[in-house]
């Protein structure tokens, strides 16, 4: 039985092929997409993929994930946060059109989370939230061994949880929320303010951006910490801290068994690691137990995500 | 088919009988408990008020609403915060042999989201999170109509998840935990240490204790806001805001349809509830959609979803 996955992301889109049972793919590919793309230009290009690796094969069923918010009951697009056009688009109904196969489609999380529990860091273990720390902060259930979604499909938002309703100020209007404090863009943000706003201030960063501030993002953040940037450190420091008390509430709040975590800033470094463990089991009262573990598919655990969903179209 | 439903709280007792389908007590009686009760005393105490109400006759299901952690998998009481001896009691054993009918424990939160959702403000929505509001600050789930109790019993904590890690001390060690700034107790505690460090601040709190700043309660707090205290308004306000971030926050966690509010500190007025129901909006993302609306069982919340966890013995 031969399954399609497709992950579509805000820059990158990548489609795999896999026999029902194996752990492996038969092919999988990634294209990049141009930054004026539009939703028409990512489907065809996308379509165009599946056919491709397809090469004439019939597909028994379709997952997807999506990177952005969608109503995963009707299989439809609520938005892109990236890409334009994507407003109300019934995507599972397109791609079934196209490849004569039932197909479900959940948001880049929740796809991410059912990928790393029926194949990754969460095998065995039937209640655990995934939450990638990358650009943004975004998170994804699995209770009972099912992706929880909510009532509105909105679930698992653990980057707009506020932590510190005296912190820094975050696009969401909110202040001191998660992503605010833990993401790669935000930590870019202040570092590249910090340094433009204090000429004298030292950092092994303005060495490594070759003095062009605006090129510094989180991956350098993490670069520099690891050569013992103070400014580096303390923005890293932060960010543990922001999830570790994002991640403690959750675990009083819900009490999964496990925390999963993927996304480039869980690349930071043991420190990070122990900080954001330490703030969790400070934060969560003594009798929550939890473990905090890194995610085992890296950029890959959306895709499997949607092998899980595609199998799930099948088997229910 | 007649229920016994026992709900054992820190100070007081009660026992119901109801027949399966009516939604009015045949017998219901509650007792108070000298404050050198340990849980022998409880027990023998409870189980002599159930016989009685039940004058001979045989119950099909008994249900138990418990103040204080349980294991409900196992049917056992894990401990009591307020009373000695309740360390890991198989209460569901005990009522068991007693009284020869399946036996369904849970701890109080959980048992008065479970009795909002059958019987109360909860019909009809199968996600929902019942918060009470009182000397202390807890919570139960109701997800896809059934109580979401986490990995280790434990989930619904939201009075120790933090709102503002730069708040006051709490008593399990964090700061800015949503109980320490809106349980009744610790707003009493703060008035107190307010009017003893300031003996020049006026107050209507002091004439409606009489001078015994000791006496000071929630509820004194309550109408003393009712009669234009600014101290206890602010109080008041601080309570509101800190539990509407943590509402907030559990919206965009988990996303359920209702928040249902419950306990002494919801009788604060009109303003209190304005301040909860903008703060939780305000915190929760733009699409997360939910209502927050008052319990409407009152005390009687826990005897109610006991009533439902016998219920459900007996279907199951």
């Amino acid at each position: 039985m031969t399954i399609l996955a497709l992950d579509f992301g805000g820059t990158k889109h990548t489609a795999g092929i896999v026999e029902s049972g194996v752990t492996q793919w038969s092919a999988r590919e990634q294209v990049f997409s141009p930054p004026n793309a539009d939703a028409r230009y990512d489907l065809d290009t996308v379509m165009a993929l599946g056919r491709r690796l397809l090469a004439g094969a019939q597909p028994a069923a379709i997952g997807v994930s999506f990177g952005g918010p969608v109503d995963a009951a009707a299989n439809t697009v609520r938005l892109s946060h990236h890409v334009p056009g994507w407003e109300n688009i019934p995507l599972g109904q397109l791609l079934q059109d196209e490849f004569h196969a039932p197909v479900q489609i959940d948001n880049d999380a929740n796809a991410a989370a059912l990928g790393e529990h029926r194949f990754g860091a969460g095998q065995g273990f039937v209640n655990l939230f995934y939450i990638t720390i990358s650009t943004g902060v975004g998170g994804g259930w699995i209770l009972n061994g099912q992706v929880w979604r909510g009532a509105d499909s909105m679930a698992g938002e653990i980057g707009h949880t506020v932590v510190d309703p005296h912190g820094p100020q975050c696009l969401c209007g909110k202040r001191g929320c998660v992503e605010r404090l833990a993401s790669g863009r935000y930590m870019a943000q202040d570092a590249r303010q910090r340094l433009y706003e204090n000429v004298l201030q030292e950092s092994t960063l303005r060495e490594l951006c070759n003095g062009n501030l605006e090129s510094i993002d989180g991956v350098m953040i993490s670069q520099a910490a690891a050569l013992g940037d103070k400014l580096s450190i303390e923005l890293l420091e932060r960010s543990a801290r922001g999830l570790g008390v994002g991640i403690g509430n959750a675990a009083n709040l819900v009490n999964p068994q496990r925390f999963i975590l993927g996304g480039g800033v869980t690349k930071s470094g043991e420190r990070w690691w122990q900080v954001v463990r330490e703030t969790a089991r400070q934060t969560a009262l003594p009798e929550v137990q939890f473990e905090i573990v890194p995610a085992a598919l890296g950029d890959d655990a959306p895709l499997w995500g949607a092998v899980a969903l595609a199998a799930d179209c099948v088997h229910n």
